[in-house]
């Protein structure tokens, strides 16, 4: 056929959005191609980053605009959120009759994706199936698996995984994770090429960055929400006590988000914090640049276990959130624990940078991915292959 | 623990309720659980029978009902109405606060209810999954599995491919149907123990039974909703022909359901039909008893591959709808062919009884699963086998 | 502001469409206006006429679509039919953008749009407030008008009505009712234009009407749900007693609709009714032409105390569902009794046509009210005037 | 009827609450009456304050919360909030079946109670219709008027306006402001009865309050949302310029809140407030001690208007939220402008106290509403007097 397909991608938060980029520049420049952008969840709200913003200056055009995220500090909020981004996006859905939906990942709310494009009959593309990290996260994850058609999986072991789940293996691709693409174009350099406090503003201290500084960014576990207040103080009281440059980023929206947020707010009515600054959000590519530079980056993001093994970035890697997601190398895991976490800051902060891993691919993703939603047979009618 | 065990079941069509009805009864017999029953989306609904109104007859309470069928000739409207589902459901779980919720089967809208106490951290028990279609009911059934803490199936390959899809094999449990646990109770004699036009109503003739009959129950296929009404068709056309005893039983609720039904109400005002009578509805242990007595029955409903090949009744399985499941041995499959329909028919008459098969089970699923309801440690956290 | 205004006008029903046809004629006209139409709730259904295949037939562009009825023979579904229309026509409106939403008339789902749009600082116009009828709608009626900030009512009852609301009278206009454009259309001819059976099928007999004939259009009451199976049975009994050629419409949907529907329904199977035709729908304009030719109407439909004034044709008004509405001097007003209908049907025939009224307006509505939706200063903010 | 009376009270935010305290407390006292108190919306969220636990504190049984506000900085998530609670409150009434439900003042989610109640035909009282504001509050105050069937109303001008609006008069009451019944309790004392900043935490400086302090309490107002920002930071600037011992509340959720909160985020990170205390909230008495222990209020809370008329404190009003209110000789009424905030300060200090103005009633207001409760004829059908 040679017709233009229409490509639905729904962004549901900032680092999802940072994550596919490259797989909707990719997109926009394929000849067979439409990008129908649908920007919705806390990707739209500024307590959360405002993602929105950056896409519109990237130039993104966006199709629709999906307000989903119900305000409470409980999982009931979650099944909401996904309940009403169903009856949204299964509307917009309606009125832009693509031809693939894409949805990224394995944040709850992507499963409202994933259910109105599969019960209506729309092909339907997940991009980093495959993955295990033990929380709730991997029950959304498998079962979006179970509910699409093309799998786009981000290293070896997930593709074995998605293929061992029952998928057609000739509808499964490990294309690499499109967020190496951009930290593959980010090149060494002496100094930041950009002041991080000028340009993204924030809060708190202006710590001098030359001398080497850690990077911080624990986001709440879902399945444990009660604790994510606790968790953060432990993190917070090893940052208090080292007292070293660090840049610190405000956890994304989930359930317990505000357990995070609030004990961050708390803690820094109590304490003086003379060297550290927080941000709220920063563009992938100056926060690639920024985690290159650092001494190692603290927390529980997937951007440690991923980006930062290709680009070398030691990760002191807390609790159970990236649990079983391969490693490449950099990273140490440790538990909530004051004594753990410190020690592995000093240890990886001696030894210095690791060496550049591809296990999670080699920053051809984003092409890949457009190349194949542009060739893949339109189908939505699958069958367990066992 | 020596509490007892709050167990939320949901029950969200007319099948499912006959399907699960001695679970429910053994349930509310164990003294280690409470049943708190929520009643659901065409379940409330007069046009697909009411099944609410047999539920309170045979003596369940009901802790609270949900209207969430959003009506509409189309996909969307599926989708839509598993988007409020959640929405009410997180409601109601939220009050009723169980310690475990059931979901039964595959029906679309039954996801509402997977994610809504997965998202909630409330261990979800799925009973029936593992089985294999080919069409949505797939993609959904395969998904619940993927969200669910506790495995209740029906078959011995169901059993293995739960597993395969990388389930704890401590977690998954062949308790058989529960729906053979009502045909078990089915015994042998000459006649019908009712009248079925006085019982339960109906329009059409009122042809004699006395020297054996067809039933016939043809649900439309979700994948194919366009087609549902060419489908009716074509048995319509058959049941014309062969003018014999037929009772036809209205298909339930589906995105197609209106295709089907308006084909079969414009046939009726086109053609007479001197020997057909249609029901709306029967009581599950009535419309074994039907079955019991009858030559055949056609169409594509589940009843045909499971329950009666328990009772060894002869089936004339029509389409993809029932693709892949577990055969017992009483059934024949053909194609929408006005042809093989009535060829099939005929050698079934002929034939006459089949042998009873139980790899759906022997009876005891409804004890087994309450058994294990009580005794199962409560959790909701998981993680891939693999 | 010589830019071009957008406006929204959202058709939620059958018999609103018809209404208001010729306003959308006008709006698409003007060079001043682009018309912004939204199909919503009931107008989207094949079991309440699908107005929508008019609409696209009559050749207006639909801007979207919004499935928004819940199925639920009960006052509740009423209410969340609402509330969804309000989630979904939010999205709609903040993707269109529009200068001014139009609403129409006092169907509960009406209020929907009026929320939507107030509470998002959209200039609303509200098409019949003013009116008198003594049930739910009048509750909405109202409520929408102290929502609405343009008033393009009716007559002259209804502008003084809605200026002692409290609004502002330079705000309310009696444009007369645009129903009467297309009443005032219709001309005086020997038969009937078209053969209504060819033309709009249905079912039951097909009686001569030659020699005159009855028209039935019989609405559920809102407030007195439970009873509209009662009261539909009156009515039967007289129609089928008297066994005149009579043209019978099914209902449009309302709480009640299935109890109106079953009684029709039941009723048809237990009785002969060899000079009855029952259709779903007709396009307005020959529906004016059936009624302009029939000896009566009969039932609580508007369009006997509106058209029908206009037209001159007598009307057997049942029950509360038009009290206070004001009067041509076509209609007579009776309660659910066999005795009071027959007798009224009866002296109608006798005495023939009425003298046309302009009560409801001279049949120029669509063009003024398209002239000041071009005209008006765009304004949301008001205040009552005592 | 002599049985108990099962009243549904709907409680959306904090200052809700604190209006209608001994409402609830009269009703759970009544011996006619039981009291099933619905939570919802923003009284549910840490952010608004968590009324929750106030509620709960203060010994009140809820019956059921409802998680409805949808996060968006617009008036998009206005109306989506609304939608949602329409649905959510119906399952809720549903379950609880009230006799009557009560929906308390304008905010613009109290039009959901309104609608699910007036759907479901229940009978709906509505306390504090009448009032003029001119602005959104206004369009939503008057439409629940018009879907009320009993108005409690807070001054005798409030009463002849819903009287105009057509409702019967006999349905009309002036009980006075059920916030009156509070302040009528609060008694004159030489120092506050509570040490403020340790019974309620907050942050920033902690004045010495012995000398005299301002109080403020600044919202954002709906139809000028965009502008929210811009007019707290007219307020920050003249108390900071100012430099006296000031307590200050954060704003109550609406479209703009954020705006609100985000200015005075900013605001402190720019400067230093050494005289300035931050509150979340505070119980309604210890708040009214509070206010008559200071120099005076500034703000557009109604607070200003009704409960300080009745303590005679001092109030500086800001901008259009309160415009139209009846007025006790207590306030004066300011723009958005430095220098005539801070003029009006700064005389008001200079003047002192005021005289207690009952205008917005004796303090009976509770006891008086729930007799009603008891007493009214059970009705949901209206129509209007002319």
């Amino acid at each position: 056929m040679n017709t233009v397909r229409k490509i639905v991608v729904v962004i549901t938060a900032r680092p999802s959005y940072s994550r596919v980029k490259t797989v909707l520049a990719a997109i926009q420049k394929h000849p067979g191609l439409q990008l129908q952008l649908v920007v919705a969840a806390s990707a739209l709200l500024d307590r959360y980053g405002s993602a929105v913003n950056y896409i519109e200056k990237d130039g993104f055009t966006i199709a629709a605009k999906v307000f989903n995220v119900l305000e409470g500090e409980n999982l009931t909020a979650a099944a909401k959120t996904t309940g009403i981004g169903i009856l949204e996006l299964s509307t917009v859905f309606d009125n832009l009759k693509p031809d693939i939906v894409v949805t990224v990942a394995d944040r709850f709310e992507t499963m409202a994706t994933a259910i109105a494009a599969s019960y209506m009959n729309i092909p339907l593309a997940h991009i980093q199936g495959g993955e295990v990290t033990g929380n709730i996260d991997e029950k959304v994850r498998h079962a979006i698996t179970k509910l699409s058609d093309y799998h786009f999986v981000a290293s070896e072991n997930a593709k074995e995984r998605v293929i061992k789940l029952g998928e057609d293996p000739a509808m499964v691709f490990n294309t690499g994770c499109p967020s190496i693409d951009l930290a593959s174009a980010i090149t060494e350099s002496k100094t930041l090429a950009f002041d991080p406090y000028e340009k993204y503003g924030g809060v708190g201290a202006k710590p001098d960055l030359s001398q080497g500084y850690l990077v911080v960014m624990q986001h709440p576990v879902t399945t444990e929400y009660r604790d994510s207040r606790k968790h953060i103080e432990v993190t917070l009281e090893v940052i208090y006590k080292l007292n070293k440059p660090t840049l610190w980023f405000w956890p994304n929206v989930d359930a317990g988000a505000d357990g995070t947020s609030t004990g961050i707010r708390a803690f820094r009515e109590q304490h003086q914090l003379p060297n550290v600054h927080f941000f709220k959000n920063m563009e992938g590519k100056d926060f690639l640049q920024l985690l290159k530079h650092s001494d190692c980056l603290i927390g529980n993001s997937s951007v440690g276990i991923r980006e930062c093994a290709f680009l070398g970035v030691p990760v002191i890697n807390i609790g159970s959130r990236q649990n079983r997601r391969d490693r490449g190398g950099n990273s140490v895991d440790v538990d909530y624990s004051k004594e753990q976490i410190e020690a592995a800051i000093v240890t990886s902060i001696q030894k210095g940078k690791t060496i550049s891993s591809s296990i999670y691919g080699n920053g051809k993703a984003g092409l890949q991915i457009a190349e194949l939603l542009a060739e893949l047979p339109l189908q939505f009618h699958k069958t367990i292959m066992y």
